[in-house]
């Protein structure tokens, strides 16, 4: 079964989606609008009852959460190599990046646009947003300097922790941040978007 | 060698503090204090830059992350089948709900004691405590509908998802939340604290 897999554009889906085209998995790429409240759709939410991206549907069921779909798409397709799948040390610490991305960077930026999650009051809302460039930019300092062994992160073997650092590493110019402090961090952008995969998911996105 | 597992009591560490016991694993449990500040010490950041819990020093180098560890422990003891191994499906269905639970539910637990990570005005962080017993409420709410299948998360077989589901589920009294709202949780709850595993490690830890 051709699987289907939901993002928005601008997304945080971008990270599976590039890794769904990096494996050459059998997929079809559905868009919708956050913007526009089309996760808060009761068909969308029978899907993915969390009301975000990215959600895969596969036919054993739908599942959600980069961190997981990530990892599926790697053991799935092990001719891929998109992860150290006989390496259990190997692969934790591929996940502990992208358990660090999901949990505590995505967070950090989801403060600018999202603040009315965590808070009701109007000025709070606003006061969350100031904070978000010192985090960010705090944040990328730890990668460069402990979570990019370069000249991927795990090295020399590209993997799915290429694909979701590089979708958060996107934010950083929207969120202040200026990247070239971040040679390593840089660098993998630049040859990230060279890759032929990323560049048909980039303008899959953006037709 | 035996492995080296830093935790503080309390905190979201003891998910994998549990899931080390039940595998059976050589491991030597250390505690440090976060209310004291042990994390920033520097001996404590050469081992997790972070500055948080959980750590496992192993042979191999440092893991940090309860969802890069929970993983990595049931890889590593597959005869204490900790997890869906040879089924990446079911093995993505589990991560996604440890990584909902670090990525959401800890997150937002994590404003009432830690919102000067997101914003520095003090009333600000004030005004965030208040929403933390709603979001707490209607996360747990969405576990209790979508993500217990009962007895254990992943239906008949425990796994390392219950040990990280039981303890942010001790996290509700303390954040206002009457955990007798969600039936199934509250069975989890009482179910795990029969588990010699978890009675061990909760004398441990309160040791």
């Amino acid at each position: 079964m051709t699987m289907k897999f939901f993002y928005s554009t601008g997304s945080c889906a971008l990270a599976s989606h590039i890794a769904l085209e990096e494996a050459g998995a059998d997929y079809e790429a559905m868009r919708i609008s956050l913007k526009d409240g089309d996760q808060r759709k009761p068909e969308y939410l029978k899907l993915n009852p969390k009301g975000r991206v990215p959600v895969l549907v596969t036919d054993r069921g739908v599942l959600t959460e980069n961190v997981a779909i990530l990892a599926f798409v790697a053991q799935s397709h092990p001719a891929a190599r998109l992860a150290p799948l006989d390496d259990p040390f190997a692969f934790a610490k591929m996940q502990a990046i992208n358990s660090y991305l999901s949990s505590t960077v995505h967070v950090s930026h989801a403060h600018k646009g999202r603040g009315s999650r965590w808070v009701d009051d109007p000025d709070a809302i606003e006061l969350l947003k100031k904070k978000v460039p010192q985090n960010m930019g705090d944040h990328f300092e730890l990668i460069e300097r402990e979570m990019l062994a370069g000249p991927w992160v795990m090295g020399d073997d590209y993997s799915v922790a290429d694909a979701y650092l590089y979708t958060l590493a996107t934010w950083l110019e929207g969120d202040s941040v200026d990247v070239k402090r971040f040679p390593r961090v840089h660098d993998h952008m630049n040859r990230m978007q060279q890759r032929p995969a990323v560049q048909r998911v980039l303008a899959a996105e953006s037709a």
